[in-house]
C-alpha cells in the first residue's frame, strides 16, 4: 500500500512494546515475523486494536491531483469489525455528507421465493422511492426494505408503509418484521407466554439445539434435552419402548410423537419437540427414502406430527428439519 | 449476456414445458415469472439442471475478434456445484490442454497462525518449486500444498515429500494429513478403536453433537447424548449430584468430570465428554469470566478435565469449547 501510494514505512516503537506486552501477558515468545504488525505508513494515524495485535491505519493523503482517504483494518472478522465499527465509522460521519437512510427487514419461511415474489413484486413495484430485495437462503425469504430521504422521519414513514403492506400479503408465513432471526423468535413468544422447551434429535443430531442456544439467554426458556441417535437413547432419555420403534421403525409418526411425549415429560418442559428422520446419503428405502422427516410437537393437551420431505444434501435436509421444528413451535405459540 | 454479446434470446419450448411438468409434479401453479428461465442465447447448448428449474448455457462464440467461452450457471449452490461437476468440467478439459498438478492439504490445531508459520517457513520456503499456503480460520490451520509439474507422479511426489518435512514439524499439533475435518478424524479413530462416544453440553447447547453428525456414518460409533442447559438436566440426565453443583457450581471441574462420567455410564459408551463453560456475552463474573470453560473426558479408568479460556464472542467462545473436546478425544485415541 506504501509502496502503491510512494510513501514510505516506519517501524513505530509504541506499537512493538505494546506487541511484547502482550505476549508476554500470554507467556509466549514474540516471533520476529509479528514485527512487520508495528510498520505505520507515513503519515497515517494508528487505529488500537483492541482485539488482536495488528493496529488498523487511517490515512488521509492525495494521490493524481484527488483527496484519498486509506483505510487499512486487519483481516480476521473478530478484530475487523469492532475496529471498524468504533474507530473508522466516527471518522467517516466527519468526512462524508450525512444522509437519512430508513431500512427494515421481513422474514419468511416454507414459502417458494417465486411465489413470495409474485405475491409481493405488484406491491413494492408501486413505491418507486423505496428499494425492495428478496433474498432466500438459509431456509428463509428476506425482504430488505429502504428509503433514502431528507429526513429520517420521511423515509422511515415510507419503509413502514410498504412493509405493513407486505406483511399483510405474507400472512402466516411472515415470522419477522424487524429482522430477528427464527431463533430469536421463537425464544421471545416463550417467555412472553411463560412457556418451557425441550427438544429431542435423531437425524439433527443436536442441530436444533445448537441452533437455539445460540441466542443469548435462551437458558431462561429452553431446558435442554437429548440426541438419541441410537434407538437405545430413544428407549433411554425418551422412554420410547423398544416395540413401538420394532413395530413401526425409528423413522416414523409413532416414534416422533413418543419421542416429543418423553422428552416434555421427562425434563419437565410445557412444550416438547421432536424429530426423527434419514438426513443421508445412505440409510434410505423405497418405503422410506433420504429426506422423509417427522416432527412432533407435544404440550400438555395433544401432540401434533408433520411428516415432510426435504431435497438436497445431508447438510440442507437437517437444516431443512430444524426449521420446521422452529417453525412449528412458533405457529403453536402465535396461535 | 446476450445483449453485452450482442446475440439474441430465444424461449425454448422443451425447456417450458420440462419447467411446467415439475411445477405439475408438486402440484404447484407456475407463475409467468419463471418462464424467463426458458430464454437461451442463441448458439448456446442448454445444460439440464437435475437439482432446480433454471438450466446452464454452455456458448463457445467469438468477440472482438477472438475465441470466447461463456457459462451460465444457476446460482444456488446445491444446484451450481452438481451442474458445473457433471456438464462444464468434462468440456473445459476438452477445450483447455492438460496440465498435472498435485494437491495435499494438511490440518493442525491449538497451534497460534504465527508460531506455525515460524516453525514451517524455513522448511517449505526450501521447496521453491511447491506452493504452500497457510490458512487460519474455523479453529485450525490449513497448509496448503501444491506442484505443477510434466507428470502427475513427479508433482506428487514432490508434494508428499514436503508434507511429510512438514508433517514431522507439527508433532502432535497435525490432526490431518490429507485434509479430512477433525471430526472425521475422531469418527475415523473411533471405529479403528472400537470405541463408542456420548456427549453431555452445557454451555455448546448441542454444537459437539452437531459437529459429530455432520459426518454420515457418524451414528457407527456415536451414540447420542444430552443437551444439559439447566441445572436439573445436569442431574436427571448425567446423574450430576445437586450437592455437587451448590458447592462448586455448575461451571466447574468437579461438575463436568461428573457429567462425563454420568453420560459415559448413562448411554453405556466407552468415551463420555462433557463441556459446560460461560459462553457469554452475560453470566461472567469475576472469579468465573465469560470464556471461561471445562471440558472432560470419561473412559471406564480415569476422567481428565482441562479448564480453557477462550476470548471472543459467544459463537467463538462455543466453536473453540467444541475444538477442545474434539481435540482431546483425537488425542487420547492416538495416544
Amino acid at each position: 500500500m506504501a509502496e502503491a501510494l510512494g510513501l514510505t514505512l516506519r517501524r513505530d516503537g509504541a506499537l512493538i512494546a505494546a506487541l511484547s506486552a502482550r505476549f508476554a501477558a500470554r507467556r509466549m515468545t514474540m516471533t520476529d515475523n509479528n514485527l512487520k504488525q508495528a510498520d505505520i505508513i507515513e503519515g497515517a494515524v494508528v487505529l488500537p486494536n483492541a482485539n488482536g495485535t495488528a493496529p488498523g491505519q487511517w490515512l488521509d493523503t492525495g494521490f493524481a491531483g484527488y483527496r484519498k482517504l486509506v483505510l487499512l483494518v486487519p483481516g480476521p472478522p473478530g478484530e475487523c469489525k469492532p475496529l471498524f465499527a468504533d474507530q473508522c465509522i466516527p471518522r467517516l460521519r466527519d468526512v462524508i455528507p450525512p444522509r437519512h437512510i430508513a431500512r427494515r427487514t421481513l422474514k419468511a419461511t416454507f414459502i417458494p421465493e417465486s411465489t413470495a415474489d409474485a405475491l409481493l413484486a405488484p406491491i413494492y413495484s408501486t413505491y418507486s422511492d423505496v428499494e425492495t430485495t428478496i433474498l432466500a437462503g438459509n431456509c428463509e425469504i428476506q425482504l430488505q426494505i429502504s428509503c433514502a430521504k431528507p429526513s429520517l422521519e420521511a423515509a422511515q414513514k415510507r419503509v413502514d408503509t410498504l412493509a405493513s403492506r407486505l406483511e399483510e400479503a405474507l400472512e402466516d408465513y411472515l415470522f419477522s418484521s424487524t429482522g430477528e432471526t427464527l431463533e430469536q423468535i421463537v425464544l421471545f413468544y416463550l417467555e412472553l407466554k411463560q412457556e418451557s422447551l425441550a427438544v429431542a434429535e435423531s437425524c439433527t443430531g443436536g442441530m436444533l439445539a445448537q441452533r437455539i442456544t445460540s441466542v443469548s439467554g435462551s437458558s431462561r426458556s429452553f431446558l435442554g434435552g437429548a440426541v438419541v441417535y441410537s434407538n437405545a437413547l430413544k428407549s433411554a432419555f425418551c422412554g420410547v419402548p423398544a416395540e413401538l420403534i420394532e413395530l413401526h421403525g425409528a423413522v416414523s409418526a409413532p416414534v416422533a410423537e413418543a419421542m416429543a411425549q418423553g422428552i416434555r415429560q421427562r425434563t419437565g418442559a410445557s412444550l416438547g419437540i421432536a424429530i426423527t428422520g434419514i438426513a443421508g446419503p445412505g440409510g434410505g428405502s423405497e418405503e422410506k427414502p433420504v429426506g422423509l422427516v417427522y416432527v412432533a410437537l407435544s404440550d400438555t393437551h395433544r401432540t401434533e406430527v408433520e411428516e415432510c420431505n426435504f431435497r438436497g444434501d445431508r447438510d440442507r435436509i437437517r437444516l431443512w428439519a430444524t426449521q420446521k421444528a422452529l417453525d412449528m413451535v412458533r405457529r403453536k405459540l402465535m396461535a
